[in-house]
């Protein structure tokens, strides 16, 4: 059996960056070189990021990016690695993109593709088969999907490579490949971080290797990208589904394997084996000898798992550092409240930039209490972070004698007011606000819209108030393990809720108590489980009442967007329709 | 030759809403019956309203959609209204929509269908077969297409039933319904106005007509629903695309129309016809013979065409209309500057709703002007609506003693000082916050975030600012045509743009001129022209790199949406992920 040496560059790309991301798979390709590797494999568009949005709609864009896969390839070559074959992912079109009569985009023919490149020039560009369009995934808006797949001889075995969901879906092109007897399937992937999404992926692979009677090479990209994160977790799989090599989680890794893999066989029969599937097969035939021995590597140390706790929290503290550096932020302000949201989102920021770039402001008014400006204090005390006391009684009062307010519109002028420091601040010096909501909270509207709402990033927007106690508690433990000062006062996980916005305020005024709250709304929400159905499972009818009420009407909700009548094709009107980034010079 | 009466109910449905659009339904049943019409045609999901987003992916939604489906034709079966074939757009799904492994939406068979019903029973569900997925359409994330056409024989002639989209794409299934023979194809649709759609549409009617061999019954929705709006401007045409009748403008209407058909041919040969094209066709027989004489009809008075401006004015009105009424409001709220942006929504509002609904406020800063003050005043006199004065100074002033704030971050603290106001004043008084800035500023940031930007819709935000200058004088002009007093003083469409946010500014100060700005943003964000090509246009390199750079970079821009860290695979990081409405009780 030939033996190759695999790499796979777990890199972390920026959308837009082409600059940027080509000299992150340069710098992969040199570490790989030098490693002595046979093949390297990038991510799923590793040159213009993911998700790239309506950039792909650019033909400005699309332009740049066939023109920067030809220079990566001669900057390849030129620096000596073209004998390296490399996987690059980018964007392509099947010709000019011009103005089109009725804008069926999938017309315009553009692709998520992946080029092989080897001797400074590109031996063939595969164009993704199956295109999600679910949950977070947008493709059919952008691309066609592809149908042909194409092998490549390297070393005397035939590797054939796929993206993404091209793994996900059952058939082809996994089923082409074992008919074209494959000896190794190359799986290229931007796959966003879910929670438990990890053991979903090792079974997967498992049932994948098995039934494509070969090893898998599965390489997916890290790093936070707006609203997701990658998690890397990439993975060689053998035949059997055993985990021969893997990458960290939440980190950039190169992941290097010697892998002994079925020898190719005799060309010619592709006609039959493209029989019976809706796709076409391609050989390309780079090196028919097996390649000269090598030495063994070190034995493979695999990447620890972490536990449940640890992988959330290594997600928010990746999507937070990353949203901050790739928007050119250095440093972060919010409110600190004493309460629990602001101490763990306090404590992820820390963690993610570094105590001396976290700027913590506690704002009181008359209704807050000296625990909590204690406990604030307390926190930023542990953590080292800046910290310091803006009040905003006399800003509140000097509304209040000008309007005459009352219940809940004097609560949330607190909140709002304290939104109009932290944006003055920010201004002034250029810190990126965080707004510390949580999950259940925005679910129900309990929330003050421009008050502490306010904020380019919200840390913890997706995660269920339950499980910020848990994190906090779990952030403490695992700093005692380490020997270290346990970051979150005792009392911030221990006190009642409280928006502390009227006399005794407490949440569970308002709320239901939150395990039950999150229960329902991860049945409701998440779940897709209706009002009749919740009743039958036991819940109080009057309390699925009133919190699928809250979900569905909360008037907050209504107005935490601006819609606005829209009079032309395109329009500012849908985030995604912006031209999003200002890092690709068209 | 048989005769049939057409009746087409422009509706105006409301998203979620089913009791109340069933209602909609069965009144133009009855005005339809009573005025001896042989079928009613109704819009696109009249039903369940359109765009119904993620509501289509609620199991329940989408069973009391079919429940509601049968009620709808027991009721007018029971009202005496059965003999009347009427259509009904609702969802519908193959069997149950359980979990799925993998949630590849389109595999759960949800279906945007259309529904004949007749004598208390549904005769077919017809399944829309081109699924629009550019632009503000997303069906491919709903729904799956349906690949057979239904013809039902009402009269003597087959009539084919189309949605939509259906009619924008070539080939089936009009090709289809021409193979058919069908007499008639009825067009049921939601289709979002756009400047210059009316007359794209009426030139894609004429070649359909013209290909299809038969009259064409379009009928189209009226009304606004979020962000778009329905326009109506439902046409019939006959076989060379003459205009036989046509609905109103932005209003609901009914259109009746008698039209000599061509008799249907023998059944049977439907084996042959569906040949050659991917799609199925289905007959059913409701009558066969001619209908008896009803008389003719009053000679039927084609409804005016609108002047472009005049067509824009009633779709920004529309828009602004049902979106208080839909969301529950009565009233609406904003800052009255005496500047040209909140003077065109202050008259668009109190053509809305009415003047007295319109509040109006003017909140001076040291840096505003006292002939914005007498500005804002008389075009508050002229309209009628309510107007108050609030100082923010104060406000400003308490901020500034206890930050020490500067440049931008001074300018900010003025705006958003205003915010809190309207905010206030909003959670006071219960009255909606309207935004008033345009899609130029939007555009390039030219607005403070959490400042002029507060609000829950934001009427012009589509509309550049030249064209708001140009409705300003066409709203002068109107009024004075007809009698009445100019809503607009001369002054505030005279004087140059300023934000009066520190001395002597003006917009110029920031921005090039508007009409050059607008015509580099008509082609940089709608047309998709790059910076080489703006430059080889002839435009100005350093303007070009320095107007797309506003456009790509804002610093308001990138910081306008706070998303946060996805950790699951639903979450509410994007807006159409929530549920949208709290009318729907499932």
């Amino acid at each position: 059996m030939p033996t190759l040496r695999i790499a796979l560059a777990q890199d972390n790309p920026t959308v837009g960056d082409l600059k940027g991301n080509a000299a992150q798979i340069r710098s992969s390709a040199r570490r790989a070189f030098d490693a002595g590797a046979d093949l390297l494999v990038t991510g799923e568009l590793s040159l213009c990021g993911y998700p790239v949005e309506d950039l792909a709609l650019r033909h400005t864009f699309i332009q740049q990016c066939k023109e920067d896969l030809l220079r990566l390839a001669a900057d390849l070559e030129a620096e000596g690695l073209g004998p390296l074959p490399v996987t690059v992912g980018y964007l392509d079109a099947d010709g000019p993109l011009g103005e089109v009569d009725h804008p069926t985009e999938g017309s315009r023919g553009i692709r998520n593709a992946l080029a092989l490149v080897h001797e400074g020039k590109v031996v063939f560009r595969y164009y993704k088969h199956h295109l999600p369009n679910y949950g977070v995934f947008d493709e059919d808006r952008y691309f066609v999907a592809g149908h042909n797949l194409d092998l490549a001889r390297i070393g005397g075995v035939d590797i054939a490579f796929t993206i993404c969901e091209d793994m996900w879906q059952q058939g082809v092109p996994f089923e082409a490949a074992r008919q074209a007897g494959a000896g190794l399937v190359v799986s290229s992937n931007a796959s966003p971080y879910e929670r438990g999404k990890a053991d979903e992926r090792s079974r997967l692979l498992q049932r994948r290797a098995a039934s494509t009677e070969c090893p898998i090479a599965y390489l997916n990209v890290v790093g936070g990208q707006d609203e997701l994160v990658f998690d890397g977790d990439s993975r060689i799989v053998d035949t059997e589904g055993g985990l021969v090599a893997n990458g960290s989680r939440f980190a950039e890794d190169l992941v290097v394997a010697d892998l002994d893999l079925k020898e190719a066989g005799e060309f010619g029969d592709l006609a039959n084996l493209s029989a019976g599937t809706p796709m076409s097969v391609t050989r390309h035939d780079l090196s028919d000898a097996p390649r000269a021995d090598k030495g063994a590597l070190p034995p493979v140390e695999l990447r620890p798992t972490l536990s449940p706790h640890q992988e959330v929290w290594e997600a928010l503290r990746t999507g937070l550092a990353d949203y901050v550096r790739k928007n050119g932020f250095k440093s972060v302000l919010f409110g600190l409240s004493g309460g629990i949201d602001s101490a763990v989102t306090a404590v992820l920021a820390a963690d993610a930039l570094g105590a001396e770039q976290v700027w913590s402001v506690a704002m009181p008014s008359q209704f807050s209490s000296q625990h909590s400006l204690d406990d604030a204090a307390d926190l930023a005390e542990r953590t080292g972070i800046n910290h310091t006391v803006e009040p905003v009684q006399p800003i509140v009062d000097a509304v209040l004698s000008q309007l005459a307010l009352s219940g809940l519109a004097l609560e949330n002028l607190q909140a709002r007011t304290r939104g109009v420091l932290l944006m003055a601040m920010s201004n002034q010096h250029g810190h990126l606000v965080l707004a510390p909501g949580n999950k259940s909270e925005y679910a129900v509207g309990y929330s003050t819209l421009y008050g502490d709402s306010v904020g380019g990033f919200a840390p913890i927007k997706d995660v269920p108030k339950t499980l910020i106690f848990e994190l906090a508690k779990w952030r403490n433990e695992h700093a005692e393990r380490n020997g270290e000062t346990a970051p979150i006062p005792e009392n911030i996980i221990s006190k009642p809720p409280s928006a502390e916005l009227r006399p005794d305020q407490k949440d569970s005024d308002s709320l239901p108590d939150y395990d039950v709250l999150d229960r329902i709304l991860d049945l409701y929400v998440d779940g897709d489980v209706g009002r009749a159905d919740l009743v039958e499972r036991g819940y109080d009818p009057d309390l699925v009442e009133r919190v699928t009420g809250l979900v569905d009407g909360a008037e907050y909700k209504r107005r935490q967007t601006a819609p606005g009548t829209k009079i032309s094709a395109k329009s500012f009107g849908r985030d995604r329709r912006l031209p999003i980034t200002n890092r690709f010079r068209g």
